[in-house]
Parts: C-alpha cells; sequence; structure tokens
C-alpha cells in the first residue's frame, strides 16, 4: 500500500480444484486490505486468473503470482516473516512489535498463510508466528483481521488506480460508477 | 459472547457442494470471534456437522442451525440488522453507531452475510448494509473484520466451556494441552 513498505501474502498449501475458492478469496482479501501482492505455491492459475480480472476492473496496483519453488521466498525474504496459525503467538500480544518492524523500520513484510498442513519448517524460519486466535476457524479471516490491525484501518482508505469502475457506498442499494480515462468519475445513476 | 447482547449470524446463499468450504468457515469464523450462533438458510448438514465438531471439541457456547425459512429471522429480529455488502456504507463511518446500539443500548445484533446474490429485501429490511471496504473480496473475510471491530478486539480474550483441549500460544511448534473434566488444565508437553 502506498506510503508502507512491502506487503507480499504467500499462500502455501493449495490443491487445484478443492481449493480454488479459498486461494481466490485468500488473493482477493490481500488486495482489498492493503497488501501489495499476493504468491501462491502451487497450480492455482484459476485464482490467479480470478484475482487479475478483479484488479483490472476495480484497480490496483496489485500482483498475483503462482510459484513452484517457495522456500526461496521465505529464506531470502529481505524483511520480516510472520506465519499465522492458530497455535501462534496472540495477535494482541505481537502486533506492535510487527507494527514496529514494518511501518517505523521499514521492512518488507511476508504473511504466510496456509491450509490443512504447514511444513515445520515454516514455523522455524519465521521470526513471528501469529494466532488471530487460537481456535480453528478460516485462513481467510485470520489474514483479513492481520492486515486490518496491521495497518490499523488506513487500509480502508486505501485509493486504487487504473480501475474502471468505482463501488459507491450507499445506505441501501447497488451503486456504481464507471471511471472515465482521464481519471474523473462519471455519473452512474443519472447520466448525463 | 459473554457479557455482550446477542450476535446471530445468517449465512444466505448456500448452495450445497459447491459453498460446503465457505460456509464452515463462515460459521467457524463466527465462532471465533464472538458471535453466539450461526443460521444457515439452505441445506448445509455438512457444515453444521463441521462446526458442531469443532465446537465439541474446541469448546463453546456456539450454536449452529438450519433454516428454510430466513425472512421471518430477519424481519422479526428483535434489535439491529446489519447486512455486509460491498456496496454498503464504510465500515469505518458506521460501526460506532452499531456499537452504541449493540454494546451501549442493548439490542441483539443480527448480521446477514450472502455471497453472490442476496435478495434486494434484505437491503432495505437492514438497518445497517455495511461495506468492509467496497472492493469485491470475501464474505469471510468482512464477517472477521467486522467482528473484531464490533468488539474491539475483546473477543480475542473471549473464554470457552466445555472444551476438552486448549492450544497454548507458542513462538514456535505446536502445543494443544487436553482440558479435564474438572476445569483444570492438563499439561500437553510435560505430562506429570
Amino acid at each position: 500500500m502506498q506510503g508502507y513498505p512491502e506487503v507480499c501474502v504467500l499462500r502455501l498449501g493449495h490443491r487445484p480444484g478443492r481449493d480454488n475458492r479459498m486461494t481466490t478469496h485468500v488473493g482477493l482479501t490481500a488486495r482489498a486490505l492493503g497488501a501489495d501482492r499476493v504468491s501462491i505455491a502451487g497450480d492455482a492459475s484459476n485464482s490467479r486468473d480470478t484475482i487479475r480480472d478483479i484488479t483490472d476492473r476495480f484497480g490496483g496496483p496489485f500482483e498475483v503470482e503462482l510459484t513452484e519453488e517457495w522456500r526461496p521466498l521465505v529464506r531470502d525474504w529481505p524483511g520480516v516473516v510472520v506465519h499465522l496459525t492458530m497455535y501462534g503467538e496472540r495477535v494482541q500480544d505481537v502486533e506492535g512489535a510487527i507494527r514496529e518492524r514494518h511501518r517505523d523500520e521499514g521492512d518488507p513484510l511476508l504473511v504466510v498463510v496456509g491450509s490443512q498442513k504447514v511444513p515445520f519448517d515454516v514455523y522455524e524460519a519465521s521470526e513471528f508466528n501469529v494466532g488471530v486466535t487460537n481456535q480453528p476457524h478460516s485462513e481467510v479471516a485470520g489474514l483479513a483481521v492481520f492486515l486490518d490491525r496491521l495497518f490499523e484501518g488506513a487500509e480502508l482508505d486505501r485509493e486504487w488506480t487504473d480501475a474502471d469502475r468505482r463501488v459507491v457506498p450507499r445506505a441501501t442499494g447497488k451503486e456504481v460508477v464507471p471511471i472515465e480515462e482521464d481519471g474523473e468519475h462519471g455519473s452512474g445513476e443519472e447520466p448525463s
């Protein structure tokens, strides 16, 4: 997110077919809540294409990549590695230290989210193993709460570039307006 | 959650088979992040059983129910109805008003989460239509951020009853300890 050091989400444990929707939701959540890119380990071309399509329509910048070799990404990451796991330290206890490294000291952040089975070396290679509760729930939910706390809500005000449409917040109903090429907003409900 | 008026999550739009995992994650996220129960519209017995199994093992109280007739639940809800949608008002703008109704004035809260298509009458029947960002991402992520903000993090300190195990937060590795019937914690790593 603009004004912050890089945040990359690494999605481990993707099983083609079975995990397509969960992986897509991990990627879209990363995008919507302030991460700069998602790297997906495994054959997730379906999810990658969906995330790219959303970025094309609703804006970026946001990058998606597939990787077979995720271990070098973790091992050689030039900053802080955080692994989200229900076995980790409580997020409320460590989020301040992580923010200090990321926002204050400028270290890029790699956020690792798995599914069922994460290899033990990920626990060892991560500077922080973090639990968004120590209860079993959802890697999507854990990532969402973690990012919202990391940015302390600033991600909700993120601006988007190269979008071709924009949703206008409304108390009732749906309003989507086209964005013209010069960057001005068109009018959705009352075309002129 | 103890000390708060009821929070019920209503999951709409469940398609058997295709949505099983998303619906399970909605339910587990509701449980882990402070809701009291989830009501699932449609034939989601698979998800219900998984959520019950987790509650049996990791504790409650938390209720799961399936419903064919969800409209009366919305129509007759004796409190505030919040519908999470990317078309809604910005969560950062309305969360204070919702907390005031829920925590301060004591109104039970119904949180409606859909999937692709939510009938228009849900928008009209909801006192608040709320967007956790106005971007497309995940109903699981939206629910998670909403609950964390609703409770202002207090849900992370929730205590659990009738669990048979407990995860001990750790900087590295996994520790799960059995909970004995008298409520004392057994020792996981160093059995006495």
